[in-house]
Order: C-alpha cells, then structure tokens, then sequence
C-alpha cells in the first residue's frame, strides 16, 4: 500500500515528465528504479522489503541467479507476512497512515545489514495509472515482490483510450488490504482498517450532497432563465428581484390571478397593441433561447468538450473498462452544469437527466481524488463510479431506487452487490439532499411528483397497450432518425457549418416553432408535469388541457401536433455539442401522445357512456373520474423512454416512485415490455448503444446470452485470433537492448508475446510496449548505462550471465497470461474478455504459442465486422486503427485539440504523441510482419 | 435443438432406466448410439443433420479417419446452416415444434442417398440432465457435432449433488438457439422464434399467477387454523361458518364489539367460571398448537424432507449451480405449502417469508417441466428459478421490487440484466394476484401495509442509531445461539430425541410460554401490523399498545418481555424439521423493541416537554404526534431483520414499500446500516451463509473482493491444486477398454486428465468418469460388442486403426478444459470458478499438465480449512469427502433414506450406487495413487 501514495517531493516531478514517446529518452526517469536486476547496482535500498523479497538483497548477484527464484513458487505468504511485520518503521508508517519514506531522509531499518546510500527522489516512482497517461510511472515496489514477478508482470500506467485489465487492478487492490491487514494489529490498525473501509462512504456521501446541491442549482437557474425569455421579476412592492424566476416572483398569488411583479418583455418595454405584444415577446423568446444556446455551446466548445451529449455512452465505455482522460474532470463538470443551464434554458428539445448522471460521476471522481488509495485503482474507481451515477437519476426524478435500477440496468459493467448498497446511499442521500433544498418550495422532489385519485379499468389495458406500441414505434423510428442525422452530418460532403452554428441553427429553429404551441413554449419540465396530472386536483390550467367538450377536440390535435414536431426537433438535437440528454423529451412526447389519447378516451366514454366497458367498468354517477387522461400521459411517456432507451425495470420503477401507488404498475410494466418488443423489432440497439456504436467505442456488452447468441460469430476463437505467423514476438534469449529497440521502432504493437525460442515457441509470457520502453530507456540511462549490446533475458538466465551486465526483463512481463486452446469458440474466449476483464488472451496449443486475440480484436470482430473493414493498413494504428477510425480516433477528432491531460484532469498532459490512439495490443491480421524473430 | 425434445415413445424408458453404477451394464442404454465413431457400423441416419457432419455419411470408414477433422476446424458454420436449412423435413419439424421422426416410422430424407434401416426407438436418448440422475443420457446427436467434437466434449447428465458447469450449459444454449435462428426463414419461422422467446415468459407469469394464490390460501388457511385455537365462527342467524376465520365472522361488526357468531371454546364448552374459561382456553391452545406442528412435521418427515427449514440455504447453493434433487419438486411443494400453513398456525415464532420463497422456486420448476428447452439446461433453469425467487418475498410484503432486489442480493448467483426484468414481471404478477384475490379484505396487499401521519425530526436520529446498533446485536447474537443449538444438537452424545419430537418439545414450550402474554398469544403477523401502526389511525387496539401515562409502563415491560422469550423461541425454533423462516420473527422482535424504545421516548416527551430538542423540533399544540411509536417499530424491526440477513438494499426497499414514504427511508438506512456494521463486526456471515457453512453445502459466494481479500489466501493456486503426481491420468494411445474398466474400478475419482504420453504430459484434454463408463459400456453392448482387449484413444489415431475395431473417445472427452499456469494465485483460480462458473481447471506449464484443481477443493479451500481436515482418507468419497462429511453427507443423513428422483421429482431413481455424495472430480491430494498411468 505505501508505495502507491506518491512521494510529497516526488510528486510534482512525475506528474511533470510529459514525455511519453517510446523512442523518447527522458532525463527525468533517469535516475528511477529501472528493474529488480540492478537493485545492486545502484546500491540503494528502498524500503526494506525488498531485503526479504527473493533476490535477497546480499551483494553476491550471481549467487542469487544460480538459483532461479522460478522453481520456488513456496513460501511466499510467510514471506510477505515477515516483510510488513518485522519492520516497525513500516508498520508504524502503515498505521499513520504515511507512506514510507516519507522525507527523503528517514528510512526504515535494514535487516540485513546491507546499509545503502539513499537517492530516494528520483527511485520510487509514484503509481499513477490514472495519472499522466502515457508516462511511464515506474514500479510499484511497496508490495511484495513476488506477485510482480511471478504473476501478471509489473505494470506502468495505462495510456489513454486504452482498455483497463480488471484482473490486474484486483490484484493489486487485493495486495494492498493484504499488506493493510496484516499491519492490522491492535486499536490503531482497526481504526486504520476503518478509515480505509469508509473512504468510499465518504466519497459517496460527499457525492450525493453535492449532486443534490448542484441539482438544485441547475433547477432553480434554469428555471429562473427559462422564465427570462418571457419576462422578468420587476423589484416591486412585494420585495421581487429581477433574480427571481415567475414562480417565486408571484408566490403568495393564487395560480391564475394576475401578478404584478412579473413584468413581460412587451409590459416591461411599454408596448400594448396585442399584435406588438406577440411580436416582441416572440422577439424576446427567440433571442434569449438563441443566445442561451450559443453560449452553452462556445462553453463546451471552448473549456469542455466532453460535457457535450448526454454523456451516457461516455459513461457507460468508462465503466466498461476504458480510459478517457478528461472526460471526468473538473473542467467537465462546470462546463456540463454552466451548459446544461443554458440548454435547458433556450427551450430546445432536451433533457437534464442524461448530463446529471455525467455530472454525478463528475463529482464523485472529483472526491476520488481525495483518497488515492481509491484513485490508484482504476477498477474500485469504476464502482465507485456506478455507485454514484446512480445519483444523477435520483435527483433527476426523485427517485433513488429507480436510479440504482438505471445504474445497475443501463450504465454498469461490473455491480456487484456492495456496489448496489453503495449506489443507493448516494442516490439517497442525493435524493434527501435535493428535498431538503426544496427547489421548488413545493415540498415534493420533483415537478412531475403525481397523485391519482381514480383506479383503471380492465378495458383500458387495450389504449394502454397501443399506447405501448406506440412507444415502441417511436423509439424504433427515433433512433433510425437520429442516427440518419448523425450520420448524414460525419459523412456528407456539403459544406455544413461548425458545431457552434448548428446549435444556434437547431436553436432557432426550435424557438421559432416553440413560441407558437402553447404547448411547446413551456419548458418541458412544466409541460410533462402538467401534461401527467389528475384534472381533478388541478386548480390552474394553464394549458387548457381540462377543457371539456367540443374544446377537448382542439387541444387533441394541438397536443398530437407538438409531439410530432417534438419528435423532429428532439432527433435534430440529441447529438448536438451541448450537454443534451434525450430522456425528458421522449418522455415529454410520450406524455403528449398520452394525454391525446387519454383525453379522447375520455370523449368516447362521455358520448357513449352504454358502450359495452364503459357501461360495465364506469359508474355514471362518477363518471367524470372514469377515465384520467393523466394516467394515459404517464403510460405514453413510460413507454416512449421504453422504446427509446430500452430500459425496462427501471423504467417502471421510476414511474412507480413518481406516482406512488401500485395500482397502476401493471399498466405500466405491460405497455413498457410492448414498447420494447416493439422497438427491439426495429433495432436491438437502445439510443445509447446506438451512440457507443456510432461512435465506435470499445464496449464490450457484457449482456445476456440470448442476444449474444446472435451477435457472436459461432466460429472457433483461433479463425480471429492473429495466428502465430503475424505475430511479431520475442525470444527469451538473444536479444540484446538495440535488438528490441529496433523491433520497438519497426513495429507499433502494444505489446509482444515472448516464447522460449523460435522453432517450439513455448509461450513463456506477454510484455507490453510500455514496460518494455520504460525498461529499455531506464537501462540505458545513468546510473546503470548498459551499451546497446546488452544483452535481455525474458527467460531463465545462463549461469554463466552477469546481472550487473544484463537485463532482466522477467519481472515486467505477464508470466502468466490468460491462455486458452485455440479450438476454444469465440463465445469463450469473449466471456474471458467480458467476464473477467482481461485485455489479451493468448492461445496455445500443447504449451506452443499459436495465437493472440486482444479485447479490442474481439470488439472490432463483434461490432465493426461492416464498417470498418478497409482500415487495416493503417500502420501507426495497428490493429486498433479499425477501431480508431471510427472511436479513439473520433474522439480525437471531436476533441479538436484536446490534450490529453489525465482522466481527472490533472498530470502532465503526457498525450498526444500517437500512441494516445492505440489500444495496447494492437497487433492486426492483417499486417503481415517479420514472424518470430 | 430438435433431439433435445425427447421422443415420445422413448420417453419413457428412459425415464425407467435406472441403473447408474459405473459398472453396472444396463441392457436399456445397449443399443444406444456409443459414439459417432460407429456411425456406419450400425447402419442407422438418424436426423439427416448427420449426413451433412464432419464425418460424413459415406460408408468408407477408413477414409474419413484418414483426414483427421481436428486438423480443419474451418467452416462450421456454413456447413451446420446448410444441414439445417436444406432440409425441408426438418426444417418442418423445427417449426412446427415437432421433434425430429416423431414416430419411429418417419424418417427425415437423406440428402446422400445412402439409406440405411432405421431403428429409432433406442438411438437417440434424451437429453435429459437434469433428469434420472446418474442414468447416461446418450449423446445429444441433433446439435452441431463439430462443437462437441472440438469443444467441451459430449457429457451425460449430472449427478445428484454435482455442479454444474455454467459455460458448458449455455454453449448447449446457444447451438440450441443458432439451430432455431437458422431454420428461421419466413413467417413460420419467426413464430417458431416468437414461441421458443416466450417460453420463459409463459413459465413466469404462470409462477406468479400460481404463487399469489397459494399465497392467498396459506395467508387463509393459516389465519383460520390460527384463529381455531381460541374458538370457532359457529352457523349462527348472520350466515358464520365453521371454515370462516374470526375476522369474517365477525365482519361487519365494528371493531371491539362483541361478536356473535365467534364461539370461544369456553363458551362453545358451556364453562362460564372465569379460571376455567382461562384454563380450558389455554388447554385448547396447547392442543391445537401441539397438534398442528406435530403434522406439519410428520408431513415434513414423511413426505418431502426438503421442505423443512426456510429453503433459503439451499436456494442459494442451487442457484449457484448445484444440483439437489427432489429438492423443487411436485412433492417438495405440496408439503411446504401444507406444512407452513400448519406451522404458522401452531403460533410458532417463524415466519412465512423464506418458505415462500421456496413455495415459488417450486412453482416455477414445475411450470419449466412443461417447457423441454427450458428444462434442459441446468443454467437457464436457475436463471428462471432467480426470476421467480422475487415472487415469493412479492407476496410476502407486498413489495414486488423488494422481491427482486432480494433475490438479487440474497439469492442469487448469476443474475443478468434480463432476469431482473423477468424477475419483476414474475414479483408483480404475484402481487397483482395476490391484491386481486385479497385474502385479507382490507384492500391492502399485506397485513403490515402503514401510513404515518407525522414526519421523523433530526433528534430522532439518535434512537434510531441505537435501534440499529440493537438490531446488529440481536442479529450477531441470534446467529450465534441458532448455530450453537445446531452444533450442540449436531454433536452431542446425549440421546437426544428425533425430529418430531424435537418439534412437539419446541411446540409445547412456545405455546406454554405464548399464551399468557398478550403479544405472543396473536399471531405474528398480527402483532407486527399493530406494533408497526400508528396510534392516531387505529379504531380498536387490542394489544393495548396506544395506552398513555402510566399504564404504558407496563406496556413497556411486556413488549420488553416478549421480545426476549421470542428471541429464544425463535432460535430454538428455526432449525427444527419444519417449513420455518426467519424474516418475520426477526421483524416481531425487532418491532416490540422498537416499540418499547418509541413508548419510552413518547413519555419521555410528554412528561419532559421543555427538554431541549422536544422543545426546539416539537410543536406543543401537536405534541401527540411529535413522537410516533410505530416509526420506531418499522426501524426496529428493519434493523434486526439487517442484522440476522445481513441484507441491505432489500430491507430498505421492503419496509419503504411498506410504509410507502421516502420520508422514512433515510431513518431506515441509517438503522440498517449501522446494524450490518455491527452484526459483521460478530461475524461476517449471515444467517442463511451460516446455514449454508453449518451444512456444509458448496456454495462459492461470487462476492465482493472486499471481503475476498481475507477469505482467500494469498498462494499459487499450484499449492493447493492436486499435483500430476497425485493425480490419475489417462494417456492418449495405449489403453484398452479392459485397462480403462480397471483404472474406473480402482479409482473413485469422477473425472481424468488426458495426456499425450507419460514422460512429457502434454495436456490434450479431461473427460468425466461418467462419460467413460457410459462409453466403455455401449462399445461391450452390441451391435458393437467390442471385446475388452479393444484400444481406446483419446487422441489422433495411427493411421493403420480400423475405427471399426477401436474405440475413440475423443468426442466425449473436454478437448478445451480451462487450463492456467500453476504459478497463478488461487484467487485467480477462485474467478474462474466463480465468474466463469467452470467445475475444475487444469495447471499446465508450457503445455505439459502439473495440476488440477476442481471447484469442489477450492470450496474447501476456502471454507472447510479448519473443520474438515480428518477426513481425506475416506476413500468411496474421495475429495469429496471433506466436504461430503458436512455437505452432501448431511444431506444424505437428514434425508433419512430419500432416494434420488430427479430434481423435478420425476425420472427413475437413479441415485443410491454411492456416487451420489461425490462431485465429478473428487481427487484427493492427501490420496496418492498410480501416478501416470
């Protein structure tokens, strides 16, 4: 555990060595700790576990060699026990929680007596995977040696756009409480134990208090903007001030009476001519909305380009095991809160929830930060994530259990069930938060909080389920319209303008066919609160959608009018660079479509109340109440989130916490299961997946066997796997340091297999580029300077071998990859990627290697079988350019000059140097290449 | 998918095979097809897919051995479509359901012209794996051969008391689907699609449908049979009836009004005086409590032994994908439904929640009995049984989503994205059922259903922090007597009485001790819906409960009182040989507590209003309602059901639907969690975890990593795995059938590596014991009849053998077994079980075997260090036996001579021959045997 928490004075430094290309020998690593081999050789002695490690730490390096640790896998435990145990300074440091070392002048005593001069600052590396990317973050030597160098190989951090092995990051997870509890004797280690254990609550609570203060502020400004393009809170006798929106300006009015601090543009400039009205508060309506929208989008253009879109496909590669540097910053987080004001403010068709579950795990990976045991693992960071976006629905509804639903449903790759618990913490403690802000000073949590008072009837499943299928239809035909869209905006020719102009484009139009549907014009928050309530307990209406009689034909067509322009706008403006979600305009369309239907249910029913179900279900004398048009609006939106989305239980779940009663969980669980057959009918994508596809993120689906049933290839994992003869692999002996150099320099694979020699190709382990550039350069810098001739061993070394003149690369290479036959299905070798998070599965037949199938061969072979075909000659890509063409390489291309500066946005910026792109292995088929060497 | 849906006129025999010992040669399975090798030789084409395999179906035997099919794993796919789709015969019988030659007589046509005599009725078996136990169920000859060829290898089905292995099951699954997506072409082939999707649909809506009406007539029945022992509703002039429970016989009664129709037994006795009114009713209640657990536990003892105990430990092991027969059978369910309505209404302290659950499980096994492709594979089947799981906590609480987060937290192993949603369909379906049959006629779905007026204040907090540090000391302590009653009962050398006896004791002392407190005489169900109600709603209260000013001392006592015998009663109770669960004396408990602490606190407040946080939180006008008892009843009761389950999300999610109010959900999570923290700081498992230790069943929680990091020891997995030394091996060439007959007589060990020679050990593969017998005996049987000095391979045969006169076992055998290097860590290894869900793993180092290591030792590894060491040399178990001892052993034991009838309760018997308490690979290190053969 130590090691991983940096040096106070050596932090700075690494953070600052931006340099990160493989060929780039940098002075700043000079001086690090370049492998186990030369421990000697520069004669320090780090923390003193390493006394007891197996290369010892006695001065007689032959000695050492000649028994090869290799054929000693026994004892380790009690080793590894001692090394903590039996160093009070390290135990001490432990339970204080301090790192060793901490100045450069205490060290920790020396058992065996071997007392070494310390340069500490430039030895111990800090492990940063989260960190500086690309630079390469020295070894972790804090814990016990043995894993390293028996198990998956010591590792640098992990470059971004790269995937994560989740194995790896468990491992080490593990080791740390290992060397944490072992520590763990009496009242201070139990407390420490403790403190450990809750840094995730903290974290969480933190988290939700914060995602609950910062919905509140995004409700109540955007609130207060929206209502800024029709008027303003002039300061008049009642105490209003200008920072009020209408609700609060006119509070103590009854809802309808005229209130007269509310000043509208066309009052306020003293116009009164009713067409003079119209006209300048339809002026004033299109420009605020256009200006609002303009500056959330130079927002994001300029500060923040991750807090575009909804973020859920974003989030959803993330927690699938993938780095984004940034995408989870600080500077995301302001510009998504900032530019989601504004673009719920301008009115155009969408959403907040999406880009508050993108600000909920802002926040939390901001409060990571604070505890560096979590922040330097990138799979405990990944649940912690999933914990708290659950937040993000929360608030988003009020409604915790439905948002650790969505989390666990939609957005999570790995829940286990601590992390269930976890994510409903701080969706509560979000969700109590949010009420105890009480934005609305209504007392409910939401705006579309809703209360029935009738019950349905049996004959109401049939609109319920057309309404169903209707949601299907929608989502089916809104998903093809908007990826059309998307679509046609990366691959057409014309000239069409930048992001910026777009939005304004979008925004113009939207406000120009806004402003006049009554409908249309109210933010759509409003619109779906009023669109979902009860007639019956309405005392305002503001909408006119409790007219009864010949009226109620009117506003059917006005309502059916805007779903469908709503539709069109909603598909235009989901994938737009602003921070836009789609969840709160399919509902709103479901609830138009919804509330049309319900009300003409309610015509039939009072024309023909003899018709069969109504005579046998209504009673005359209440028939008013027979029929609550509300009730169909909630279905319709249910359902239309349904067929868009594809979500089923939370859905349900959300809409059960919205209107509080089981009596209507039927209806709703039966039109929402139609609404996904139907939608599933048009596309097995929901509109997330359709994005992450779209834009060609490596996530790999986890889901369920019965559509992967479709979807794997039934093929035998060795017809994809990049079969022996392509593979560019490393022999265990003869090599020497220029050798690799020039492999390293002819080829841009992430990484190589290493065989025993090239006529049997026993497979003996898997290195990766990093580690091997790392080593490479660290050798030959001072204080070590071997001559390129050295020679590398990644095998057992000769007896005859020098230590002090040779490298030893075993303890950075994974001795232990994941290996499968090569007769094994496809099926298996991606549940090997799925289930267990590896990155790379080598395939061997009788020992021999035969094979290597990386997690992003799988992904391309899974999902980009069609499109990305023709990339394969992309060399500096490798096998991941038909990935980059269309995924790391958009984001690249998005970021418009993004510079990779760490996926917590701080670190060195040690990006962009092309590697940034590349997955580890991308080592492709179809580059034919010196075979073994 | 065809020859998984069995032949109707096969059927049957196969179900009556029986016999299932190793050595025992069965005349029935003799003309069943050995193996794909004598093919021609016994001149039968069986579905026509055949003719279209990699074999071929060309009479030159020879030929096709020549070119060895392992060295072209190429088109597979191509070819496995064309079998299918240019087969109009079966193509047909595909879509209309059909299986393949439904009579013996119709034969599908034969693309190659090579027609050959048909003997249907004994060449292909059913699969049945999950049926008659260890009965070979022949080869699955429809599928794809080449999957089975290359991949896992062909397997008979499992054995009673053996895992299963999940990626095998859901490889099985998916050829099965590939074979129905292929034939889908056209209309009929898309209903076909349509109907095989919504199998499990039908299965679970018919499980909840099933399930909220046995709910409803347990809740019934039980509360007659509970009302029975004060008295009986008589025939009187308002229409009673004997069968009508107090409650509606005195319908329409107000509340504490005196009934007519209910004749107490006094009164029915004519006794007037009023000690022998008090006498005579108590001797009633004695009787007819005795009475009722006396034949709740004949009835368990007699007829269904599974059906003691709450199920919930079983469930568990069974969804993590073991096999119990009987254990969800027809008989199983008849009397757990019965014996639970007896139990509960012998006014035990156990609850009815647990049973439920397993009341459910059944329900649903019996309904995916009507669905062959759904029954056919192990893993699915507990895919549908998680779903139903969440029907029984549905129906129990009314709480259909706390039903599904039950079962995904308590419950159950693999759960995917899709089974939640089944899950709540089947959890809603029950409720829905439940509410419309309505056993209560209250309208509400449960007896516990609150609504409290008051909202909780901030300095409230602190007793409900203290009824959750209660409730986690109530639940450490409860696990702790429960599991020393069980040891003591287990071990001890006193002649302690038999199960029903123990029941009678157990029944006579809680009768003995109920009656003469008010609290404990009502059932439990009843005094948790008036300890959980608030006062200010409540008509009538009988328990006394809403008393002020002195007299609630005295309350206070009493609740105090009854909390503390029910602690003890509950502990001595739930174990016994009776349906019995946990849940709702848990909450009993915890709700008089919580009771007594909100009595204690509301004349706390009362008598000391200006105390400083009354004064500043408590309006005095309302003072009545500043503190509401029943809030504190709800925490309590929340808290100690955290502290015996150790459940979270669930509890909170079941009473927040209980009390339907997010206001009281922050209160609740407070009070659950610090309980979890301070029952874990006892001991890590819960109750039913205890349960599952005590009994030694061999569960591998696929929990958290958190809790991994102590339970799993940090060594190579080498140090624990059975050494190549140790194991027995089978070599490739050089074995007879006579030799193979000989290693299975000497060995008890359920499975063999396979190696190419005995000097370098190159791992070529693994096949099960069950496969071999099965092999060995068809191939003596005729037609083959081969003599017993025949050669068997399992590898690539000389070119020279005759495949009439060898016997290759290449097919049957796991050509692709897991394999990792012995130098990774156990935990490593532990995943691979757990996440990958295989039965055992093989070490090898560059390709050479070194080890094995089966789930069953890893098992035991990790949970039978301490107490199972003596027992290794226990050689009819093998390995097995350190866990047999605990596990199976005890299953074996409590089961009191049950036979092995298949998990459906159907099937032929095939258990008893002594392999049953062994897993398939139960190799003992601490055995050391032949070495390489």
């Amino acid at each position: 555990m130590a090691s991983r928490l940096p040096l106070s004075g050596q932090e700075e430094e690494a953070s600052s060595s931006t340099s990160s290309a493989p060929s780039n020998s940098d002075p700043a690593h000079a001086q690090r700790r370049p492998s186990r081999a030369d421990d000697d050789d520069d004669g320090y002695d780090e923390d003193g576990a390493d006394d007891l490690d197996m290369f010892g730490t006695n001065e007689s390096g032959a000695d050492v060699w000649a028994e090869d640790p290799l054929d000693q896998p026994m004892s380790f435990k009690r080793k590894q026990k001692q090394s903590i145990l039996s160093q009070p300074g390290r135990l001490l440091s432990v339970m204080t929680g301090n790192r060793l070392g901490t100045s450069p002048n205490t060290r920790s005593p020396n058992l065996s007596g071997t007392s070494t001069p310390s340069h500490l600052p430039g030895l111990d590396t800090p492990t940063r995977s989260n960190g500086s990317g690309a630079t390469l973050n020295g070894p972790k030597d804090g814990l016990p040696v043995d894993w390293y160098v028996e198990g998956p190989g010591r590792r640098v951090g992990y470059d971004d756009l790269t995937a994560i092995d989740w194995i790896f990051e468990y491992t080490k997870e593990r080791q740390r409480l290992r060397v944490l509890y072992s520590s763990a004797t009496g009242i201070v280690g139990y407390i420490q134990q403790f403190l450990d254990a809750s840094q995730i609550w903290v974290i969480l609570v933190l988290t939700g208090i914060a995602v609950g203060a910062l919905a509140a502020a995004i409700d109540v400004t955007s609130d207060w903007l929206g209502d800024l393009k029709a008027g303003y809170c002039s300061s008049g006798p009642d105490g209003g001030a200008f920072y009020l929106n209408r609700g609060f300006c006119c509070l103590g009015y009854d809802q309808g009476a005229k209130c007269v601090g509310w000043k509208p543009w066309a009052a306020a400039l003293g116009i009164t001519s009713a067409g003079g009205k119209w006209f300048i508060e339809y002026f004033f309506f299109l420009l605020l909305s256009v200006t609002f929208a303009l500056c959330a989008a130079i927002l994001v253009k300029e500060y923040g380009i991750y807090a575009k879109h909804s973020g859920i496909p974003e989030i959803k590669t993330v927690l699938g095991g993938f780095i984004i540097r940034r995408f989870l910053g600080l500077w995301t987080l302001i510009t998504k809160s900032l530019g989601l004001v504004l673009a719920v403010a301008s009115g155009m068709w969408l959403g907040k929830e999406g880009p508050l579950v993108h600000v909920a795990c802002c926040c939390a990976n901001l409060f990571i930060k604070l505890f560096p045991n979590v922040n330097g693992n990138e799979a405990r960071k990944r649940e912690v994530l999933s914990a708290a976006a659950a937040s993000g629905i929360s608030v988003a509804f009020g409604s915790p259990i439905g948002g650790v639903l969505f989390s666990l449903e939609q957005l999570s790759y790995y829940f286990p069930d601590k992390t269930m618990w976890q994510s409903f913490v701080c969706a509560m403690t979000a969700a109590v938060m949010l009420q105890a802000f009480d934005p609305f000073r209504s007392g409910k949590l939401v705006l579309y909080q809703v209360k029935y008072t009738s019950n349905w009837h049996g004959f109401e499943l049939v609109p319920f389920a057309i309404l169903g299928i209707m949601g299907g239809i929608y989502g089916g035909l809104f998903i093809k319209v908007n990826m059309a869209v998307a679509r046609w905006k990366k691959s057409t020719n014309w000239p069409i303008p930048g992001p910026v102009t777009q939005v304004v484009m979008v925004a113009l139009l939207t406000a120009l066919v806004n402003y006049p549907n009554l409908y249309m014009r109210a933010q759509s928050s409003e619109l779906v609160s009023s669109l979902l309530s009860d007639c019956s307990q309405v005392l305002d209406d503001p909408f006119g959608l409790c007219k009864t009689g010949a009226a109620s034909a009117g506003t059917i067509v006005l309502l059916l009018f805007a779903a469908v322009l709503g539709f069109f706008l909603a598909s235009i403006t989901f994938g737009l660079q602003i921070p836009a979600g789609i969840i709160l305009p399919s509902m709103a369309i479901g609830a138009l479509t919804g509330r049309a239907v319900g009300i003409i249910m309610e015509i039939w029913q009072h024309n023909h109340p003899g018709f069969l179900p109504f005579a046998s279900y209504c009673d005359p004398d209440t028939k008013i109440n027979c029929i609550t048009p509300g009730v169909y609006a909630i279905i319709g939106a249910a359902a239309t989130l349904a067929g868009v989305t594809r979500m089923t239980v939370s859905i349900v779940v959300i809409t059960f916490e919205l209107t509080g009663a089981l009596t209507y969980v039927l209806p709703i669980m039966v039109a929402v299961m139609l609404s996904k057959w139907v939608g599933d009918a048009f596309s097995r994508r929901g509109i997330y997946e359709s994005w992450i596809h779209f834009n060609g993120y490596p996530f790999l689906d986890s889901g369920d066997d019965g559509s992967g049933a479709q979807s794997i290839p039934d093929i035998p994992a060795g017809q994809i796997m990049t079969r022996v003869e392509d593979l560019v692999v490393l022999t265990a002996a003869g090599h020497t340091m220029a050798s690799l150099r020039a492999v390293l320099e002819s080829c841009p694979h992430r990484g190589f297999p290493v065989v025993s020699d090239p006529r049997d190709a026993v497979l003996l382990g898997y290195i990766s580029r990093a580690e091997l550039v790392y080593n490479l350069r660290t050798a030959a810098a001072p204080p070590r300077a071997l001559p390129p001739e050295t020679e590398c061993f990644f095998g057992r070394q000769p007896l005859a071998a020098d230590p002090r003149t040779t490298l030893d690369l075993r303890p950075w290479m994974d001795q232990t990859p994941f290996t499968l036959p090569a007769r094994s299905s496809l099926h298996l070798a991606a549940s090997y990627f799925q289930k267990l998070g590896v990155r790379y599965v080598l395939f061997t037949d009788r020992g021999a290697l035969v094979g290597l199938l990386t997690k992003k061969d799988c992904w391309v072979v899974l999902h980009g079988l069609a499109e990305d075909a023709g990339d394969h000659d992309d060399h500096r890509r490798g096998r991941a350019g038909g990935f980059g063409a269309a995924g790391a390489g958009r984001a690249r291309e998005d970021g418009e000059g993004l510079e990779e500066r760490g996926l917590l946005g701080r670190g060195g910026g040690g990006g962009g140097d092309g590697d940034a792109d590349g997955d580890d292995e991308p080592i492709s088929p179809g580059v034919q290449r010196g075979g073994i060497l």
